[in-house]
């Protein structure tokens, strides 16, 4: 017999069953909130064209693509590939359907999306991502920035998670910070260093700076700058500390972060809410409000959800214009870091099962399947256990994945009453069915 | 500007909200009661091995699988593909994980699935499979059967169709026939023409049967047997009347039939049931029971769900023995049928907004939050739309997605009372905040 891996090929996450229903129950009330903010569901097909994948894409994207190849077909050129985010493929629908959608657009997408990315220990490369977005027409009012950061932190709330900070920030700011500096021309330069400033020394950023050619003085500045955070006043007294004139870019910024925060501070009042202006969420693609969530004990693990404001999310498909904004959670990574910290439990307390019934035999099986339907009714999840070995063993396996079992001989099935049998206490107690 | 297709993929299922929001209920649904039954949820990566998904295959399935390539790693011998059923991972998972799962292990998926058939109208290469599947080890008693076609159609009951007929069989009961008539041998080629003969005129059958060298005599008993259907009893009593002599095997099927057919009848209780010996589901893989299930007045659609019992679920991966019995309903296909014979809708009757909140400006968006707040408590679904356009043109959009409207001036705001407007029937109501 040829000798096979079974093992999930590397960066995928296999879950137990008794992790699965700890994961679902997570996904199910991401969706749940969601949903209750008004956002629409849609689905789309996880494989998509090449060419709309791949239409503004570059950097890592192209090297982690999974291209997919029908036998029959060519497989010199494939056309068709697996989507790496959900972004691309909401651009493509929004172009699509626009005639049948109501604008603004409130949009989830719950599902799985695909990168070869190299293999490690908690990255994976197919993972779920759980967006929330919204799309307008023409224009997109900022009070949706707040709209779609407020419905991720509610969601997240739902997962019992110790206290957490939003941190905030709008790039318009930065841009017209750096006009002010004369070093629009070096923007994306700089946004990549501020963007890792974090996780390095901050002579290390400052070295980074020189050699891209800043003089001591904008060093000065912009490491000052990307060290502004606090409150929204705070944030603001800071910039104008360093700011050398002003520009209408910063103002514009400030005006939506002042906006952003004051709804969010109605809506997630058990958040600490930062404007913070180390945030950046990478080189390109967000042009306004910017965030990232964090557990403010477990910096460690990184951002638990981030997104930003797009100018325009579908201008490779069309010369329309549909700005929007938009957040995710990552929730493979997620389940697996608090999974790893304790922050989440997959044991045992998490039996899948309500009710195990083990009917002695065939004789038994019309009323164990009376008292399952009654059990389910009541809204119990309810397991008939038809095996036909030892009643040990059968406890053995009930004790695995239900909380109660009921054993029906035949004084139970012609009495039509039965012992519940709590099988973690051993306590007993009588119903009549 | 380059132009870009954005049509979803040929053989791809893309729905708009409305319509998605319906797909989802019945997904849930699906999935509610199959949990209910104690079923466990799992979920395999959508890639697998290439050496696992066709340790079985030959036939359609390797035509239709769909390789995966990674730029970076060699295209010319794809060693990972999409999943074309819920099977082949199901065996990978069992063997890989069978320490930690409890057997019988009465698992679900719910989850797309992938083929590259040849694309026509309502077919569709990526489509949705919701599974449910017991599996033992070493035994599964028969009365799990039972319980899998019972979970499915009280699953199906969900879609508030019109009446089910599920239809049953037992290919040990075809296997012992065929032996009586020393046509073992060309079992599996019989088998296809009974698998086809719903669709063709007796005649055409009778000629298949022919050419495959049956004498007239075995041609009169085979048509015979095929159209035998009925309760269990009929059936029995029809069956003796066409077979010479008896065989084990044969007397094996019946009893495994009547144990099915009683224990359904008490658990579905409002289907007909019949035992039906044109049912076969396809050539190998089946070794006992085998059922589908009909709509009784839209038999031309073909079954809307479908499973049976096999002998070894990972003979390809393992010496040991998994017995196994499933049924899975195919949701994409169901959902293009159903909505196209109208017995699901999905017009503006699924609503997927219940509130949408207008708040005139700034001043009022603190009092529509804590309106939306309230509301949300209460389990809707609430929007709040931002929009700064006219009014006319907000409660148009508004109406397109939601039920109710509640527009928000200053004067709800200092008042506390807000008009809710019945975006159907126009009807209003006041309601303090």
């Amino acid at each position: 017999m040829k000798k096979f891996n079974t093992s999930p090929l590397s960066g995928m996450q296999e879950l137990l069953p008794t992790e699965q229903v700890v994961f679902d129950k997570l996904k199910q009330n991401i969706s749940d909130v969601y949903h209750h903010h008004g956002f629409l569901s849609i689905e789309t097909p996880i494989i998509e064209r090449t060419d709309i994948l791949l239409a503004k894409a570059g950097g890592d994207t192209e090297k982690q693509i999974y291209f997919v190849n029908k036998t029959a077909e060519s497989a010199d050129a494939p056309d068709q590939a697996l989507r790496f985010d959900h972004t691309v493929p909401l651009a493509r629908y929004v172009v699509e359907h626009n005639n049948d959608l109501a604008f603004p657009f409130c949009v989830t997408q719950i599902n799985r999306n695909f990168r070869g990315e190299r293999a490690q220990r908690g990255r994976f490369r197919e993972f779920y991502q759980c967006d929330a977005d919204i799309i307008g027409r023409e224009k997109l009012p900022i009070a949706y920035d707040a709209k779609v950061i407020a419905c991720i932190y509610d969601a997240l709330k739902t997962f019992n998670l110790p206290k957490m900070r939003i941190r905030l920030s709008n790039r318009k700011v930065l841009s017209g910070f750096l006009e002010t500096l004369n070093l629009t021309k070096k923007s994306a330069e700089i946004s990549d260093v501020i963007d890792h400033a974090e996780k390095i020394p901050l002579e290390a950023s400052r070295e980074k700076l020189e050699k891209l050619g800043l003089d001591r003085e904008q060093v000065r500045k912009v490491c000052d700058f990307m060290f502004v955070r606090g409150s929204y006043e705070e944030a603001e007294r800071k910039l104008n500390d360093i700011l050398d004139g002003n520009t209408e870019k910063v103002a514009e910024g400030l005006n939506e972060l002042k906006i952003v925060t004051n709804l969010l501070a109605k809506q997630c009042e058990d958040a600490n809410i930062d404007v913070d202006f180390m945030i950046i969420r990478g080189l390109d693609y967000y042009t306004g409000t910017v965030f990232e969530t964090f557990l403010e004990d477990y910096r460690e693990i990184g951002s638990i959800s981030s997104g930003g404001r797009y100018e325009n999310l579908a201008s490779n498909f069309t010369e329309q214009k549909f700005p929007g904004v938009g957040g995710s959670i990552g929730l493979t990574r997620l389940f697996f870091v608090l999974n790893e910290i304790g922050l989440i439990k997959t044991d045992s307390e998490n039996l899948p099962i309500d009710y195990c019934i083990l009917p002695f035999g065939e004789d038994e099986y019309d009323f164990a399947l009376k008292v399952a339907k009654e059990l389910q009714k009541e809204g119990n999840v309810v397991d008939i256990d038809y095996n036909e070995t030892k009643l040990g063993k059968r406890l053995d396996r009930a004790s695995k994945i239900a909380r109660f079992a009921i054993v029906i001989g035949d004084s139970e099935a012609s009495s039509r009453e039965v012992e519940i049998k709590d099988l973690e206490t051993g306590e007993k107690a009588k119903r009549q069915f």
